[in-house]
């Protein structure tokens, strides 16, 4: 089974889409099986991260943001604006594709694990994840 | 075909599953298959590296401590000691889950790949990875 | 499904594979699916980028090669060559494995988006790509 989610960013960062994948493999019906999530972005990408706390994700987006900054005068790729090529090579660092197990119709994941779209630009977008689902 | 191996991580650094992956791959009896692996933890994370000599995976441990320190004057989730937050930027920067073509019953690594837990806590912990496997 | 597809890399940077990927995704000839890369190397890796101008590729080269400089004193693995441990450094802060969606018969790949192997020695070499694919 295959469905596309559109997940709706506003802003940079990480946002959480973990229910919505959960309720895509309820619906699938899989008690046991495998769901691969795939993002067709280059400049927003997927990372697992601990979903207690948000000061946690706040200082992953902020160190992030430290190491690939802005305004780099190496950068030739600068005419969609300060925020793309920064983008381009946090998607690089981090996720594109998951592949996360289903046990018991749910995905298996841990107590402090939630799934994020990490959106790379400034003003956010309408981002599309693939959702596919084997038993 | 899905089971749960309990991977016991004693001090921080990459530890080396490869071995204990393919003692289940060898159960579940399938000659081509998929084999992923997911950890259920965001302050540990897997990797495929060089098997052969240990010098590789001691300078990249050392690289990735170089470029994640503790103490970084910018943390605010500090509570759980020095060494949580870099976990977690670590384990954004590398996987938390992994596929694996099957062939011949065993994981179609390459000659100088092995598969690694890559703790990245100082003390260690019980880490839980999921093995999916289809034929 | 597995085949292995060995991709000569004439130099370093990013290669792509896209439409070597989909030619054995056409033979496969499943309309809806899961296609599984796996890189079996530790000094070359997976990336899915920008597929539309190139000066995005060479950016984010030539930032990963200021992230993970040569001739740094505190490599001990150095007996390779001066490419060799950046290189490891870098196919761990990449992806050896990526899961792609098939639909309609065809990667489900974003517009922009294409799949490059990312050699990270200076002479590239023949690598092998395994590549699983089910229904």
């Amino acid at each position: 089974m295959i469905k596309t989610l559109t997940v709706t960013t506003r802003r940079q960062g990480l946002q959480d889409i973990t229910t919505a994948v959960n309720r895509v493999v309820g619906e699938a019906d899989v008690r046991e099986g495998l769901c691969t999530l795939f993002l067709q972005h280059t400049s927003a990408s997927l990372t697992v991260q601990e979903n207690a706390d948000p000061s946690a994700r706040h200082d992953l987006e902020q160190w992030l943001n430290r190491l690939v900054p802005e305004h780099d005068p190496h950068y030739t790729h600068t005419f969609e604006g300060p925020d793309d090529m920064p983008s381009h090579i946090k998607a690089a660092l981090t996720a594109t594709s998951l592949g996360i197990p289903i046990t018991e119709g749910r995905l298996a994941l841990g107590t402090w694990q939630g799934i994020y779209v990490w959106e790379h630009r400034y003003s956010g977008d309408s981002r599309r994840l693939v959702i596919h689902i084997s038993a």
